[in-house]
C-alpha cells in the first residue's frame, strides 16, 4: 500500500517545529503517510518557500544556530506569517483540494486574541488545508467556529498536542470512547508549575525553577503564561469547549496561579500530609454550556492527582458511561509535544 | 447518514451479554450502528434463534429470572454453543458477505485450552462474521493465529473488554499511539483481589469479600481464577500479545495469586508506609517475544499503583516516544464491561 504524501506548512519552527521534523525523520517507515515541507515561516529567522519540498533537517540546523531561512531557497520568500500562508495555499492548491496540504501551527500562545495562530488557522482551513497545531489559543478562544469552518471546508482542525503533550485526550474521547459523555473534567496540566512547587519546597527561588523549564523548552516564552494560570486556564478552555460542549475562552476560566506561594506554604502544606498543586476543573451546567476554573489546591494524601511526582501531569474525566478515567503522562518532553503533531498528521493520513 | 445494522450472535448471556443489550438500548441514538439479535446460546437456559431478529430484552429478563429462551421464538433452535453459532452463520450469510455480522463471545473463562470461546471464535472468523469478546481466553491462549485468522478474512477479532473493562486499552495504543513503541506495561488490572486485600486489612475474611464480588457480577463464576492469578495472568498474557508482540499463554506467565495473604500481612505492609497488590507486568525481550509476570507487590508510597483506592485498576505503559503512559480506572461495573463490547461494536460499524 503506497501512503498519502502530506504537504507541511510550517507556520513557527522554535522547538516544537523544529523536532516534529526530527520525530518525522526518525519514525521513517513507521508513519502512515510520507511528506515535504512546502513552506517554513518564523517570526526572527525569514521564511521560505517551495514547490518541491525544502530541506527541513537543513532548516531546523540554520534556525537552531541563529542563521535566517533566506539563504535556503535560491529565490527566498520575501512574505511572513499570515501572507506567506496564503501564498503556500496559492501554490499548493492540487494538493488542498486532494486533502494533502496541512497547516502546522506552533506560533507561541497568545491568550487574548490568540494571534497570530488564529488568522493562520482561519486562512488555511479557507483554502482546504487541514490544520494541527500544539497552539492552545485557537480551540481555547474560538473552536466552535473553527470547528465548523473545517467542517464546511470538509478538512480537520485538530490540537492534540493543546494538553498534555502527546498524550491522547482528545484522540482518547473521540476515537476510544464513542457515545460516552464527557462530565466534568479534574487534573494537573502544567508541568513548569508543578515544577516550581517543587522547587520551593526544597528551597529553591521561583526565577530559578522557571530558568530550568525554558531550558528544556517547556515553559512558554513569557513565563508569566505558566505562573499566573494563563497556560492551565487556555487547556482548561479547550478541554471544556470540546469535551463539555463549553464556549469559554481563557479569559473566561476563574483562574489563579502559582505566583503568590512560598517555600513556607508548600512545606507547611507537606507537614499536614497534603500536596499543593496547581488544578484545573470543568463542569457542564444543567442548563448547557460549561465552567472551568484553575487554581492552587491543598490535595489530601487520597486525592490520585497527590500522588503524581514532579514532572507529571494527569487529568480524570468524569463520565457517564465509564466513570470516572484517569490518563497519566509521567515526563514532559519536547518529544512528546512533537509527537501529538504527529498524531493528528496520522489521523488525517489515514482518512486519505 | 444512515447508519449500518449489525447483527449480534450472542454466545454466553450471562451478566455481561444481558448488560450489553440493555446498554445498546439505552444508548439507542449515540450508536454509529444499528442492531438487531439473531441468536443467543446459553450454557444452562437453551439458545434462540430468529433471521427477523430476537427480543433481546425479554430474553434477558427469561433469562435472569432463571427461565429458558426456548419459548421465545416459535421454532426453538435445538443447538447450542458451536452448532448453533454455526448454524446461525448459515443463516445470515448475506450479512455475513457484507461485514456487518458481529458475534458477541461471553462465555466464561477457561485458561487451559480457552474453550468454548476458543472454538467459538474460530467458527465464527471463518465463516466471515466479525468477532468481539470480553473473554481473555483466545487473546490470551492463541492471539497471533486468531489475529492472522481475521486478517485472511478481512474480519475484525476485538477484545477490549478483556483487560480494565471498557477502558480503552488496545484501542488507545491502536487508534491513539500511531507508531509508538510499547516496551513494557505494569499495572493493577484484577478488581476482585484489591477488594480482597482491603477486605483482610479491615478484619474481614477472604471468602467474604469474594462473595462481594461475585455478587455484582465482577468476580469470575470460578473463584480461584481470581485469588490465585489466573485472571491476571490471562490479562497479562493478552496485554503481552498484543502489545509486545509475545507468544504467551497464561500458563507461561509466572503467576502468583493472593490466596497464601492474611490480615496481619497486609496490616503490617501499612505499618511501613507500604502497600500490597497483585501486579501484572510484562516487557519486551532483547531478541524478540515477552514475558509476564504475575504476583503480590510490597508497594513503596511513590509507586503510582499505591495510590490506587480499592476498586480502581490502573496500568502504566513505558514506550519509546511517550515516556511512561498511564491509564486508570477509578471503579469497575458491569456497564463498563459491557461498553467494552459497545466500543469494538462502534469500530466495526465505523468500518463499514
Amino acid at each position: 500500500m503506497t501512503r498519502p504524501e502530506l504537504v507541511l506548512l510550517l507556520a513557527g519552527f522554535g522547538h516544537v517545529g523544529r523536532r516534529l521534523v526530527g520525530l518525522l525523520d526518525e519514525m521513517g517507515s513507521r508513519l502512515a503517510f510520507s511528506w515535504r515541507v512546502g513552506a517554513i515561516s518564523t517570526r526572527r529567522h525569514g521564511s521560505a518557500l517551495s514547490p518541491t519540498g525544502l530541506d527541513a533537517a537543513r532548516a531546523a540546523a540554520h534556525v537552531a544556530s541563529g542563521g535566517s531561512l533566506a539563504g535556503l531557497t535560491p529565490a527566498p520568500a520575501d512574505r511572513v506569517g499570515l501572507s506567506l500562508i496564503r501564498e503556500a495555499c496559492r501554490m499548493f492548491t492540487d494538493e488542498a483540494a486532494g486533502g494533502r496540504l496541512v497547516l502546522v501551527e506552533t506560533t507561541v500562545l497568545n491568550v487574548d486574541e490568540g494571534e497570530p495562530a488564529m488568522s493562520h488557522v482561519q486562512a488555511a482551513l479557507e483554502a482546504r488545508a487541514h490544520v494541527v497545531t500544539a497552539n492552545k489559543g485557537p480551540a481555547a478562544i474560538a473552536y466552535r467556529e473553527l470547528a465548523a469552518l473545517a467542517a464546511r471546508m470538509d478538512r480537520r482542525f485538530l490540537f492534540e498536542g493543546a494538553v498534555m503533550d502527546g498524550l491522547p485526550v482528545f484522540n482518547l474521547v473521540r476515537e476510544t470512547m464513542p457515545g460516552v459523555r464527557v462530565e466534568s473534567f479534574r487534573g494537573v496540566i502544567n508541568t513548569t508549575c508543578q515544577h516550581v512547587i517543587t522547587a520551593l519546597a526544597n528551597g529553591r527561588e521561583m526565577a530559578d525553577a522557571v530558568a530550568d523549564m525554558q531550558a528544556s523548552g517547556i515553559a512558554e516564552a513569557d513565563p508569566s503564561l505558566d505562573l499566573d494560570g494563563w497556560d492551565a486556564a487556555a487547556k482548561a478552555a479547550v478541554l471544556a469547549n470540546v469535551l463539555l460542549d463549553g464556549t469559554l475562552t481563557p479569559s473566561r476560566v476563574t483562574r489563579e496561579g502559582v505566583r503568590g506561594l512560598t517555600g513556607d506554604d508548600v512545606r507547611a502544606a507537606a507537614r499536614g500530609g497534603r500536596r499543593l498543586a496547581l488544578v484545573a476543573s470543568g463542569a457542564r451546567h444543567p442548563d448547557g454550556g460549561a465552567h472551568a476554573r484553575v487554581r492552587v489546591e491543598s490535595l489530601s494524601a487520597d486525592d490520585p492527582l497527590a500522588a503524581l511526582r514532579e514532572t507529571d501531569n494527569a487529568l480524570y474525566l468524569t463520565t457517564d458511561l465509564l466513570g470516572e478515567v484517569g490518563i497519566v503522562q509521567r515526563t514532559s518532553t519536547l518529544t512528546q509535544t512533537a509527537y501529538a503533531l504527529v498524531s493528528d498528521l496520522t489521523t488525517i493520513g489515514r482518512g486519505l
